[in-house]
This record gives structure tokens, C-alpha cells and sequence, in this order.
């Protein structure tokens, strides 16, 4: 059966650092982040009788080789779990521009984990997509809702899933500073692997994250950006400083990225809340009031060229498709 | 009695960061430092009958007010311990250019212990004048000896006081950027408070700067700039780690910090053994061989004018002066 989902990119204000099992890709702490509705993936899967392997159409170019590794793992466990054994015809495309400054792994294994889950007759609940996008991308498991989005670490396969905290139905903004381009030195999965065997402040790296995630959750039930903003760029802070540890010690933090976080403290001392996070990248998001957004991109844009900032807002969760993939 | 002294800068290559007793300067873990041979510090202690209160002179302006009060603090010590209560004429001229990126405060608190115990009949062994220096600034001790330098952070105002650790005659050199003259918005005073009081990773820092101290120890002895700059720069990365888990996080990394630590990581990849160390501000020094100061320089002055860029070398400790400062 063809199945077509679209899904969008999500950022961590809880960060996600670190796996417990590589395997499962169960992860060392709970994170919680918010969907977004600038960015997203679409994906069709078709399985279909007579394909020797799966075949994988990225962006309008036939994958092989490395590239498409990744996607035929996944679907290999798709194929295990639904007793279903064709191959299959995926297309997918990204709206996930490079200089955004955001992965397009999340929504891509977010919206795949929904095709394939209804192509091959899989349980298509929440949770179950959730499970199954974490085993593509651990970030993955949270794009399935819209929102603000838990993803509970859990203690095996069945426990480790999302579920949605907040609609996120009030005036945030997401303000995206692409600082750099360039690929990573350091991938996520290196980062994370050095920091966890390595860092000695990780163990308390990990102790924060819970007591953020406890304390970031009420925040956003009460729509209070002051308090969900100091609490996640406290925890990105902290995130980059538990890398700073790590033997040898790395940063993704380049000149930019310096910049982006003085500008967000200087836009406070005039009054205007706005808050920073970055991920495994130099790359800088500020979580904002949508009224403030015009001020905040006049102060960035002094620095940055305006095709390197992106406005986002809350975005909904996985849908399915009518109309094929083009 | 007359007494001039002349003593110099130090860095500290195992950083001092945090204070366990405030009023006495005992810190919270050992440090170890390079005395450099760029910056001093000359100052003269003259007791004189019919003085109302300590006269300082401090490069060629009479201090009054705040700007007078530590030194005030710090001679009503020397008044104490020495049992001789006259006021003091203090001439003081700091060799410390502002834009070198060092602070003068460890130059000028061991001279002015240097003179001030001569002048005053005090003890002046090594142990009682670094015991002494301490009280006026905690990294002041250990510009009492040349070379490599421990401060051993001791249980109470007895035990509290540098050791000289290896006299450094090998070629061996200290590049320093300065990035911002400005003065820093947070004072390494406060900084340290923050840190010790919120930062939930200041207690791993504690453990670390302990263990780094124990393995720097050896690599100095063998002369092995390799292994003294990894620990020095891992060192210095875990202090500034610490500060950004704080409560509010702050970091003195500005967008020059952060390019003069790429710029180390580049040449080391073209085999130039070139290590970063930062202190409470945004200045960078990188610890090197005598015999690449050339290269580095070249490739720091692609980025920096060359006024900001200075070369030192070990220094001296602490020495007596038979001629008036001028």
C-alpha cells in the first residue's frame, strides 16, 4: 500500500546528549522541545513486488551507496516488525533548507516512521510512530507531534517514546541564526559518544536535564517565555559546557554563534525577552514573543545577512497526504 | 626603613577559581602558574613618622578614595602582623600595559609584599611573603618565585602559599592576545562567588583542577610542552565550563576568544605544538616553543593588530631594589 506523511523539524529547549543504548537509541535524559512550521519533510513509501533492494529518491536524486544506508537499516526494521519483506519505492523531499540552520534528520525520520508505518500495516498511534521514528533519529521520535513535545527517556524500546506537553497555541516565535554553513567537524553522534565516555561533568549534565525538564513544564503550562527562556538557554549552556569536559575537549561554538548570544543578552537589557539555544552546530535559535520578532531581526541583521535568519512558529505534528510526493 | 621591590606577572596554567574563605584568600584548589619575564610590577614602602593615613603614589598619581582602600586593607595587615604602626609612603609603577591583556594585581600585591615586609623588619623568606601576597590578591603568591609555580591552597593562613615548582630554562614562551581591553562586565571576584555558590558543576571542576595539578606536575619536570599545554588547555576549558552551569550562566568568551582558539587548533594541525589558556576576560595566551613564536604570530596577525600581540618568556621571582622607583 503507498502511504504519503509530511512531518516538521523540531528544536530541544531540554537537549537531548547522549545514548544509553546506541542500538535502540534510547536516550541518557527525558528532552522536551517545540515543533516548528517553517521547516518540514515529506516522504512517500510504496512497497513494491520485484524491487531487489529499496529504492530512494532524495530532493529529486536517486540514492546509493553511504546515503542511503541509513534509510535501508530503518527499513529493515520496518520490514522485521510488520512481517512485510518487499522492498520499497520512498520519495522524499526536504523543506529544510541548508542555510537554515536546522537538521532535516528529525522531520525526515519523523515523516518516514508515518509512510512506512501505514505502507506496511504497522500500528500508526502516536506512541508507536514515536518508538519507531526514535530508531532513525532519536530526535526524530519528538517531530510525530505538534508543539511542545516530551520525549521520555524510558528504560527500553516499549518505555522510550514522546508525548505532547502543550499545544504551544500562544504568541512564540523562533528566530533561527544560520552562522555557519559548513558540514560539522563533529558529528551529533561522535559529540555525544565523546562527551558520555569522557566528560567528567556529564554525570551532572545529566542530573540538570531532569531537574530543567521538571522545571520547564509548569512554565509552559503557564505560557511564562521568561521562565521556559531561562531554563533552556541555561540547559544549552550547560550542554556545551559538558563538551568543554570532554577528552579531548570541543565546541561547536565559532565567533557567530558569540555574537547571536550578545546580541540576545543586550535585547534583554532593553526590556525585550529573548532567549538562545544551540545545538550540536554553531548555529544559534532565539525562542521570542512574536511581537518583538521585527526588533530582534533588525538587531541580528546588523550582523548577519538576512538570508541567514529564519522566523519559525509552533508547528502541528505528522500528517498523512493525499497527493503524491512530487 | 626604605624598602623597593620588583616582581612579575604570572599565568596560570592550572587555574585558581574560587574562594573557600573569603577574608583570608584561601581558594578552593591548588593552581600552578608560569612567572613571565613582559610585565612587572616595581613599589617602595617607606614608613614615615607624622603620615595620617598611607600615601600611595601609583604611576606617578596620588591614589584617593575606593582606588586606595585594598591597598589601605592591605598595609593595616602588614601594620598587624608587624607590630609597627607608622603610615607609609608607597610609590608603585606597574610595567603592565593595559592592552597587554594581563592584570597587574599579582605583579603589584608580591612587590608591594616584597617591600612592605622588608620596610616593616617582617619575615622575608619565600613561604611569608607569598603568605603575605595572597592576602592582597590570591594569585599574587605565587609571583613571589620564578618559573613554575604552586600555590598550594593549604587549610589555613599557615599552610596557604606558593612553592616554586621548576625554574622553566627551557624555550618555552607565551603568546598573549588581547582581545578587549574593555574592563570586564563581571570581576573575577564575583565571577568566582557565582561559580562556587550556583554552578552545579563546580564541585567536578574542584576534582579536575586537583587531578590536573597532580598530572601537569611530572610533564613540566620532563619538559614536555605537549603534555603540560593539553592539561593547561583542558584545565582552562573546565574553569570556563563551570561558569556557564552557573546561576545566571556568564562567560567571558567574546568572538576574538573564540578565534584565537581556532587559530591554536589550526596550527597544531600543521604540527605546531601551540596551546590556549583564558582567564576571567576575553584575552587569550597560548603557551608555545621558543622556536615557532615567528609562525604563530604571522597567524594571529591575519586576525589581530600587532599591538595586541605581545611574546613572554619565563620570568623571575620576586627581587630587591637598591635604586628609588621613579
Amino acid at each position: 500500500m503507498y502511504a504519503a506523511a509530511r512531518a516538521y523539524t523540531n528544536i530541544a529547549l531540554i537537549k537531548y546528549w547522549g545514548k544509553k543504548d546506541e542500538q535502540l537509541i534510547l536516550p541518557m535524559n527525558s528532552s522536551l522541545s517545540l515543533t516548528l512550521d517553517a521547516f518540514y519533510t515529506e516522504t512517500s513509501v510504496e512497497p513494491l513486488q520485484g524491487l531487489h533492494e529499496d529504492e530512494v529518491m532524495m530532493d529529486g536524486v536517486l540514492l546509493s551507496g553511504a546515503s542511503v544506508a541509513k534509510i535501508n537499516r530503518f527499513m529493515n526494521l520496518v520490514r522485521e516488525k510488520s512481517g512485510r519483506h518487499m522492498f520499497a519505492r520512498i520519495v522524499t523531499r526536504n523543506h529544510v533548507p541548508v542555510a537554515s540552520g536546522f537538521a532535516s534528520s528529525a522531520s525526515g525520520f519523523a515523516t518516514l516512521s508515518a509512510a512506512a508505518a501505514r505502507a506496511y500495516g504497522m500500528d500508526c498511534s502516536g506512541a508507536a510512530l514515536s518508538r519507531l521514528a526514535r530508531r532513525g533519529s532519536g530526535s526524530a521520535s519528538r517531530s510525530i507531534y505538534g508543539g511542545f513535545v516530551k520525549w521520555m527517556k524510558g528504560t527500553d524500546d516499549a518505555s522510550s517514546y514522546a508525548v505532547p506537553v502543550d499545544p504551544a497555541k500562544w504568541p512564540i516565535c523562533l528566530v533561527s541564526v544560520a552562522v555557519n554553513k559548513q558540514p560539522k567537524k563533529i558529528s551529533s553522534r561522535e559529540g555525544m559518544r565523546r562527551t558520555v565516555k569522557t566528560s567528567s561533568f556529564y554525570p551532572v549534565w545529566i542530573k540538570e536535564a531532569e531537574r530543567d525538564l521538571a522545571r520547564i513544564e509548569p512554565a509552559i503550562r503557564k505560557h511564562d517565555l521568561d521562565m521556559v527562556g531561562k531554563i533552556a538557554e541555561a540547559n544549552a549552556l550547560k550542554m556545551h559546557a559538558a563538551m568543554l569536559a570532554a577528552d579531548p575537549p570541543f565546541t561547536y561554538w565559532e565567533e557567530g554563534t558569540m555574537t547571536v548570544m550578545r546580541c540576545a543578552v543586550h535585547l534583554r537589557e532593553q526590556g525585550i525577552p529573548c532567549y538562545f539555544t544551540m545545538d550540536a552546530g554553531p548555529n544559534v535559535k532565539l525562542l521570542c514573543s512574536e511581537a518583538d520578532v521585527g526588533r530582534i531581526l533588525e538587531d541580528l541583521s546588523e550582523f548577519f545577512p538576512s538570508e541567514s535568519l529564519t522566523v519559525a512558529r509552533p508547528g502541528p505534528g505528522v500528517d498523512y497526504l493525499k497527493n503524491p510526493i512530487q
